[in-house]
């Protein structure tokens, strides 16, 4: 058996998210199906991040043990091949054999997208969230400076790995405009359920004007989840990149550049 | 009567095409049947562009005569309560009784997106299409300039309307990088059949060394269309803007502004 890992894009939106529940389709079931096609033995699939249902991905990363008969450098094909046309590996690769897609990532990093329109879009509601009143950036990146660093984001979201630690590190909130559109990135080490809709639900609230900058910093600081604003719809979310210790590999595929 | 005016967004992948035909599912067929529902009486609906099939939109204009109950400033929300998901009106208006979406357009304008990576996309397959080895900017840019200008088109495609006349006046012809994307919009009085998507295909030749950039020049002067390169598909076009005079309505709706 050896250890590979892939880089994986997916349109969220005919999905029920990246975990296996049994009778839905998920990302990680579809992908196993098309692994186990290929392999004389496989073990389970591991994502970086557990994306919920409708949150697309342009950089998942998976990690999973198999015997497979296909040379590594034809793998991404091959699984291609099998995998239906919203989920697709962009490269893959051996790792060594402690590498584990979920453990051993230092940070993972979130595009969500915001549609400055009030009629809905043939195309756009897909892949973003519309909100018709202006958001003004300048007060949203002046919310978004008291979550950055190592904090405790019970208010935020709830645990659900093996450690029941809220405790967190952001690293960059980032907030620009395109066009109508207005795009955050979100960097952390990990996040809790739902974190990055739930911040980005209540920083577009302060965006408004509905509450104060200042508010993310009490929220934060009493660490009730009742006074977060809502949890973003799941559409406008897309996690583009993954990151590990020491490693070329984990270069950004560079799809999200797109975006600037 | 009235006559109406409205911007459309779609997602062109599961239709076949803009343009009314029997059994199938059209734009303008999937548009009547919404404006049906509401109007007491009214007319065939058209379009600026007759979109192929797979081709999408974030700025085709369509207009209609009709007699509807629901006031102008209500439409847009109207139809979208009655159109399907892939397809939107982003704006609606009243037109002047002279106003025809095809025969009043000045320019239209065009976005094809090119992906350059060697496996297929989950998200972006969908949107572009996928060239593997490296397009040169400055080669494409140095072909299209051989097309701008009021020229006979023969070579790049076929008349479809009323007019035999293959003259067309392009306007500006545009290429840009962002990140791992090409792109290239065009802009034109007016195109011919598959006249975009066999530029493009073309053009693609010459960014990859495959042909000259004078090879542009000389497939015009010989009006031969078998000399012209492949049709780029359908998947990577976008119709994102219509131009008609002395009209401030006309604006581009903004959603292409994403992409710079």
């Amino acid at each position: 058996m050896r250890n590979y890992r892939l880089i994986l894009e997916y349109d969220g939106t005919d999905f029920a998210g990246f975990q296996y529940q049994p009778g839905e389709r998920t990302v990680q079931s579809t992908l196993e199906e098309a692994i186990s096609k290929l392999a004389h033995a496989s073990g389970r699939v591991t994502g970086a991040g557990r994306t919920d249902a409708g949150v697309h991905a342009l950089g998942q990363v998976a990690s999973f043990w198999a015997e497979l008969p296909v040379p590594v450098e034809r793998l991404a094909a091959a699984l291609n091949s099998l995998l239906p046309r919203d989920l697709s590996v962009a490269a893959a690769g051996e790792a060594e054999a402690d590498f584990h897609a979920r453990y051993s990532a230092i940070s993972r990093r979130y595009l969500y997208v915001i549609r400055q329109r009030r009629q809905r879009s043939g195309i756009w509601d897909r892949y973003s969230w519309r909100v018709g009143d202006e958001i003004s950036l300048a007060a949203m990146s002046a919310g978004s400076r008291f979550l950055i660093g190592e904090k405790d984001f019970a208010a935020w979201g709830t645990a659900t790995g093996r450690s029941k630690s809220t405790v967190r590190q952001v690293k960059q909130i980032k907030a620009g405009r395109r066009g109508r559109f207005v795009l955050i990135w979100i960097e952390a080490n990990g996040f809790l359920k739902h974190m990055v809709r739930r911040v980005v639900g209540t920083l577009v609230e302060v965006g408004l004007g509905r509450r104060d900058p200042e508010d993310i910093q009490a929220i934060t600081q009493q660490r009730d989840i009742r006074l977060a604003g809502p949890v973003a719809p799941a559409a406008g979310l897309c996690l583009v990149r993954v990151r590990y210790p020491q490693m070329e590999w984990d270069k950004s595929n560079g799809d999200e550049n797109l975006f600037g």
